[in-house]
């Protein structure tokens, strides 16, 4: 059982559990470790903060993107923690750990796309470091607003309606091309240019319209899975809602399907509503900036995650192991 | 001339240098890119920020250190600049980069070391992220709150004594002891375990004792020369009344000097205090926490750095290429 001691065997969350219950509380700390931001008060405001790092090699290859679309991607993962909590992004911070041999023009266009992203997001890059480093890195550290509302991963209730914005799979599908090879196609282009859904996330939570709300990074079911965690609550997907991308639908199905449900790397924001808040969420819908589907609702926590769908659907899950599905 | 396009050409303050100039200033920025933190405007509060990150290779080696003193060391080094802004650390957050190997044992005394020191200093940590990586790297981003006076590296005018807490390059002799295999004794201990002059950086800058400040992470000269170029003076120093430890002392003296000047890791401060502010300077000297000594004045830019002492050390100085030194 030696593996049950590094981190490769623990993985992220199993590391994270074991440090964040040691962590203190205390009365200027709003929320704490363990949502998309965390929220301090600073005098009257209350402030969301996040951090977040691509490393080469790990979360991205050089060949897979310019050096501009890394920039700006690594911003756009810290901005979409933001967006989740429905906050207005600030200040970056910047942590750069540069190999000595990278060539200082792929930094300045590294630099040019964060510094694009911050002024389309209303960000000002305040301060950082540069460090060198066998691989190179980019930690960033945001700043936000918390405004009126915060909305957790941890408020969606039994009888919530789930829904998604934009599409899911596509960026997952864009990674598998480009593993192939392939350099060019809109599923490509869905991962190297991922959006935060800012708008969207204020919106949704300044208008009071959702109980709960997580951005998709590591993929719909497990992003899914640390909201009902979260929220000590159960939740059926509708397999046969989810917002694919026309770039996934011209997969064979079981494909498609499981980028959807596993793939990750979309930044969409999955939501609870209050069934007295679909009203108001159909009427906001043209203000949202993107498509919001209905993708399933909230059950009780003894149900864990059910997924609902075909016949076909449930013996290309029951393969995976998926041992909670019903026909719809 | 390939090598004038890597970092390893340019060098982190070469690549800052171009960074900087392009970063956009906005009305909630109060001190942008370029100080030891950032300051920003969250309502009526204004909030330093900063960041700071150890990579394995780089900043330190696992031999040198427990996981433990490193979570310490990782904190310390952002204190140390919160220190030198006068302020008060709050909330911290963690990003690690993890080989797959690394023990978990050794990350909980890593994370061990960081809730310690954040304790001792009042900051609550308040989120993270862990990733992977070839490489350990500890990413820490810490918040604090300003005070009434914010005190930058730019303040110092002409006529201004110049003063440094602590002593100086026994950290530094610590590393060399540690490349030689030494693992014991007061200037490895002074290594492993830095201190951030929080208390004394808070009372010098909210009593309006000092016109500017910086902390020494490069070595006096080096930060020295960034006070002296933010603030357009140039500066004396007094070589023979560098507070050097008593570790450093038992050295032949060339290399102590050497150390003292340009050994890097003390996190002392140094600042510049107007002549009329030195009597309170004197009255105030009980409560700094540390020995506090005047190690020269700011002269007219024009000067640059002058180093002013003995014969013997101009000799010493003069061998390292040193330029402008004169005899006290």
């Amino acid at each position: 059982m030696a593996r049950a001691n590094t981190l490769a065997s623990l993985g992220e969350f199993g590391f994270l559990e074991r440090l964040f219950p040691t962590l203190a509380t205390r009365r200027d700390v709003v929320v704490g470790p363990g949502d998309d931001c965390a929220v301090v008060r600073c005098g009257k405001q209350r402030i969301l903060i996040t951090t977040d790092v691509l490393v080469e090699g790990v979360h991205f290859r050089h060949a897979w993107m310019t050096p501009r679309q890394l920039g700006r991607r690594s911003l756009t993962v810290n901005l979409s923690d933001i967006a989740a909590m429905g906050g207005r992004p600030t200040f970056c911070l910047i942590s750069v750990g540069v190999p000595t041999s990278y060539p200082v023009t792929s930094l300045s266009a590294v630099h040019a796309g964060i510094e694009a992203a911050a002024r389309a997001a209303g960000v000002a890059v305040v301060g950082g470091n540069v460090s060198s480093a066998r691989r190179l890195f980019l930690s960033l550290t945001v700043l936000g607003e918390a405004g009126r509302r915060v909305v957790t991963r941890g408020g969606a209730r039994v009888g919530d309606e789930l829904y998604v914005t934009g599409t899911l799979g596509a960026a997952a599908l864009g990674i598998r091309q480009l593993r192939r090879g392939r350099r060019l196609g809109a599923a490509v282009r869905r991962y190297r240019e991922p959006q935060a859904r800012l708008a969207a996330g204020a919106l949704l939570a300044q208008r009071n319209v959702v109980s709960a709300m997580i951005d998709i990074s590591d993929g719909l079911l497990q992003d899914l899975g640390h909201m009902t965690a979260a929220s000590n609550v159960g939740a059926v997907l509708n397999v046969e809602s989810l917002p694919c991308s026309s770039a996934l639908r011209q997969l064979a199905g079981p494909a498609a399907l499981q980028l959807a449900l596993r793939g990750g790397e979309d930044y969409e924001l999955l939501c609870a509503v209050p069934r007295g808040r679909v009203p108001l969420l159909q009427r906001l819908s043209g203000q949202i900036g993107c498509r919001i589907t209905r993708i399933g609702r909230c059950v009780g926590s003894d149900r864990g995650i059910e997924l609902a769908g075909s016949e076909r659907q449930r013996s290309v899950l029951n393969k995976e192991g998926w041992d909670h599905f019903r026909r719809s």
